[in-house]
Formats: structure tokens, sequence, C-alpha cells
């Protein structure tokens, strides 16, 4: 299903993709040992949510292949490997996941168990995609029968972020398979550029046909009636349906209401936080001013310029079309939505 | 009034900054013939419509100092300058001006006319400058009385493009002067980063307080309170209040109008063109895809990425709060306030 593997385990060996050299390289690592899986997470060599969550899992892997198992040790492994990228939530909730397995089994091969376990949470993480791709491909149908679309995206949410499809990029992907695609506005997303860098990798890894713009040209765009729909992804969605993304989907999200072209959030269940009513609550993490200063670690603002760099921004959920989740689309109000998927089941 | 002087007229040389090597680096240049003007303008030493304009007529003046008159023959070092920047109107519009001037006073020393015109045309641009930064002072002395304001703004504005304290930035710096100023959220501005770039070193070197900030974060910033208004300069203002500027501008104005912060456009009547009834008409200018795909002259997305590069946007005058111009601050509707300004005095 999807044509460059940023995750692989075989032989014995986890194989990561170097993201760091995307686009323009494209070069394997192998890690044989925990240290090693490590590494490729702290130093970002794998990126991406779901994928730091895998990556996590086969390093436990590795280690139980090299070492005669011990549950106090392996404990150990399990605390020493999330520390490799402590905000991240879903290492953690994975590596966690590992440990209640290994423990409560008493497995005699815990590597073999592992290695399983991983293959399937990635079959799983799969199978959502689809089902969420499917949801947004039948609102498709529904506003847009039989046209050739043209989608806008915000960010990295396919392949290399995910290890499947991936989300916003995963309806991308299907609606290519089904040669929907008229053309994908792909905006670079500054200041990481995870849109000309590595969104545009993959629409030209799987034949779908893009152009890049910058992220100020979205009215531009909408004004001259080149969008059909916009999808995006989510780090974090509330009650209320404010959603905590990349920096960048706010100002896009009010721009397509404006011009009332549909904005969707597409992500798993997991990324849902009910318990948060509003987005108010959501805490957003400031990162490094360089990132904003220099490009390529080339300078670009004169020396000793301040720069304030949020990493993250919150949309509202009123200026949210649906959010499509692996049970299908969910509809406005939010609150009421998201509170009987979550708690009237 | 300005701390650096972008074009200045000395000893019979034309003295630019060389604004290819900004901010990192601050060099002048001399030219001495017409044909180091044409130079200059072309490969875009000098910058920004009101600059060029003045370079135009010095670099004129360097051309009588070096030849014995001729209408016939200046007529022609006139064609030839214009044809260096061809789009640029400011440039035609001084050629044309010194032309006129030179054509209809029968002159003994040309020369020192259109060195004479050059000064007064930068005056006179400073005292609409002027004009329009205390209308703009003065409108938010209401808004807010007494505050220390934070502004955002986008592109630049300023010294460097006008020579003199410019339009948008021309309010910033006077409100510096009165010590009003708590921050400038200044953008980036892709695919050029005139914000980071060259805003970044106006405000510098006017002691200004600023941070830089990825044009994504506008609704971030709006949403907590950072802004109180934001001010942008305009390339072509038609008849309804639609404002030609540059890409990004038209979201940031989208944005602002969701959160109610005031949104003003500051220009002179010279960039009005009240004939044209609504911006649909203005054509948009696409630029070079590279200016996109590559940063400093550094590959950013994969080979043979495909990218749209508009140059500017259409910002609906719906979206803005006023326009401010040398005679003070127009309100809605525009198409009265705008046709009572030109048609009705």
């Amino acid at each position: 299903m999807i044509p460059v593997k940023p995750i692989q385990f075989k032989d014995g060996k986890l194989i990561l993709l170097d993201q760091r050299l995307l686009p323009h390289e494209e070069t394997y690592i192998e890690c044989n040992t925990l240290e090693d899986g490590f590494k490729a997470i702290e130093q970002m060599i794998v990126r991406g949510a779901p994928c730091i969550g895998f990556a996590g899992i086969f390093s436990l892997a590795l280690w139980c292949q090299n070492n005669n198992f011990d549950l106090e040790k392996f404990e150990q492994a399990c605390l020493y490997l999330k520390s490799s990228r402590p905000t991240a939530v879903n290492l953690a909730f994975e590596v966690d996941n590992v440990f209640e397995l290994i423990k409560s089994s008493n497995v005699t091969n815990p590597h073999e168990s592992i290695i399983e376990f991983g293959f399937i949470q990635i079959k799983l993480l799969e199978e959502k995609n689809t089902l969420m791709a499917n949801a947004a491909i039948a609102e498709l149908d529904r506003l847009y029968p039989e046209k050739k679309l043209n989608i806008l995206t915000h960010c990295n949410t396919g392949f290399l972020a995910c290890g499947t499809i991936g989300t916003a990029l995963g309806v991308i992907q299907l609606l290519g398979a089904q040669n929907r695609i008229e053309n994908v506005w792909v905006d670079e997303t500054r200041p990481y550029l995870q849109g000309s860098r590595l969104t545009a990798f993959e629409l030209q890894k799987l034949g779908i046909p893009f152009k890049v713009v910058v992220e100020g040209s979205s009215s531009y765009l909408m004004r001259e009636k080149l969008v059909d729909a916009i999808f995006v992804g989510a780090d974090r969605i509330v009650l209320n349906g404010d959603t905590a993304n990349k920096i960048g989907t706010s100002s896009l999200s009010i721009v397509a209401s404006y011009y009332k072209v549909p904005f969707y959030v597409v992500a798993p269940l997991s990324s849902f936080d009910p318990k948060m009513e509003t987005g108010a609550e959501i805490e957003i993490e400031l990162r490094s001013e360089e990132e904003i200063t220099k490009i390529k670690n080339i300078k670009i603002s004169p020396d000793h310029t301040r720069a304030l760099n949020p990493s993250f921004d919150i949309t509202s959920g009123e200026t949210i079309t649906k959010i499509i989740c692996e049970k299908g689309c969910l509809s406005k109000p939010f609150t009421d939505s998201i509170r009987e998927l979550f708690y009237e089941n």
C-alpha cells in the first residue's frame, strides 16, 4: 500500500529510512540494539508520532534479542527508551503496551511476541486509516460526484509519519489510487517545511499530481476557486471539536470558512481527548527561535533577531466542517457527536 | 528621519545600498553612469517601487552629467532606462516626469534640475508618509488611548523600499519614536522573506522591539490577543477598496476579520486606481517556481517539484477596517469614500 517504508523489521534488524536526509537522499540505517533505536528516535532519523511508537516497539524487541530476559532489567530498558523523546505520547503509549504485554503473559520468546505485536499495531493503524479515508471519500462523493478534485493539505500526515497510508494524506492516497485527483496543493508548512520537503516527497512517490505553494497563498487559491476541499491531521481533538495541530492549521481553517470551502480534520480516536472541554485547556509547545531565523542552518534574519515559534495552534471547532475518524464523519455540534462516541455507546 | 539611506546623490554620484546583501552586509555601491544605474535597478541592488523611481531620476542626472545635452538622445536614454524593470510603474512614472520637465523647460543645466527634482520627489513622499502615519496614530489613539501597542505587519514597507519612513512601517516608525510600541510581530513573508530579512533589519536599526513569526501563526497570535492592530501597504487599491498587495495579505486580513482585530491598509493616493471597480479586474503576476522550491539557492523540495507562485493577492475591501492615505482615514463603504476623494472634489 505504501511506496516507501519508513520502518521495517527484517532478519532481526530494525531498518529505518533516515528522514533527516529527505527529500534528496533515500538512505536506510540498520538498528541492531536498543541503543541504536534510542539514537534513531532521539536524532529524528525516524519521525511522526505513529512511526516513533512503532520504532519504540521494535527497539524493545532488539533488547530482548540481545539480552537474557529479566523483567526488572526490561523495565529499565523501557524507561530508558521513553526518555529518547519524552513528549512523544505515542512512544510512551506503545512502550507501556509492550511492557504490559510481556509482564502479563510470561512469554518464553519475548522478542517474537514483541515483533508480532509491532506488526499488529501497524496493521491496526492501516485498517483505521483505510476506514477514515473511505468515510472521507463517501463525503466527497456526496459533495462532488464524478468530479476530479483539487485538494489542499498542510504539514505531513502520510506514510513517512505513520508507516501506513496516514490520515489526511491517506485520504489523498486513496483518491489518487481511484484517479480522482486533479491536483494537490501542498503548502510548505513553515518553519520546518514538512509540506515542501516531506509531503512533496510522498506525493511524488505515489505519482499523484501536486504543486507546492506558500501558506500565504491560501486566500488566493480559494478566491480563484482552485480548492474543492482541505484535509489536515490532528495532534489532539477536544470535546467541542477544537483541534490542536501544526501551526498554520487554524489560519487555514478560518480562510476556508470565509470562502465556504469544506475543511476536514482526519484523525484516529486515539487523538481525541474528550475529557478536555475546549481548546483553551491545551498547552502549546514553544520551540527554538532558530527554526525561524535560520533555514537549513543558513541565517535569514539579522543577528540577535528574536522570534516566537509556537509549534501548534488551536483550530476552533466552529471553522471545521467535519471530523473524520475510523467510526466515520462527525458532524456539528461536535460536543454532541464526540460525547456520543465516547460516552454513550 | 531614517537610520540607513538606501539611496543618496552626493558629489555627482548615485550611491545605493546593495539590498541583495541585507541583512548581513551593509555595502554601498557607486553609480557614475546611466548604465550603472540601469544595472543597479535590473539586478535589484535597489528595490521597492518608490526607491526604483528615485534611482531612475538620479540615473538620468548622471546621463546629463556625462553627455552634451540633446533632447533626442535624452529620450533614447529614458527609453533605455525604463526597460531595466519594465513592470515597475514608479520607474516609468518618474522617468516620464523627468522627460516632461526637461522637454518643457529648456534648461541650461539639466543635470542640476533633475537632481533638484529627485530631492523634491523624495521630500514630497516623506511628507505624505508623515501625514498617513499621523492619521493612523490618531485612529489608534481613539481605539487604544495610552496603551503600548502590539502591531503585526507583513512584507517590507519602510525606508528600504521607499527611501522615506514608508507606509505601514512609517506608522510603526512614528509609534516607535513616541515610545508607543510594545512589540511588532514581523511575519517572515514567504517566499522572498521580506519580513524576516528586511523589516527585521529596519526595526533593529530603528531600535523598535520586534519578533519574527511564521505567517501561519497569525491565528495563534490573535487568538491569544497578542495583536492590537495590523498595518500593511498596497500595490493597488481599486474603487470598492479591494487591494492588491504581497501574497499572504488577503489570508491575514480574513483572520483579522474573524478575530475583529483592526486591519489597516496604508498607501499614498498614487497607489489608488479608482477606474477599476473591483479587485477581480486586477491581474496577478505569477513568478518563478524556484522562489518556492529553493531557499537562498538551496533546494528544499524533491527534484522536478512544481509550484505555483502568485506574487500578490487581492484583499477584499470587506476585510479591511480602514484605508489610510495622505488625506486621512477612509471608512467603509470604500466605494463612496474613494469616489468622493477622486471624483467629487
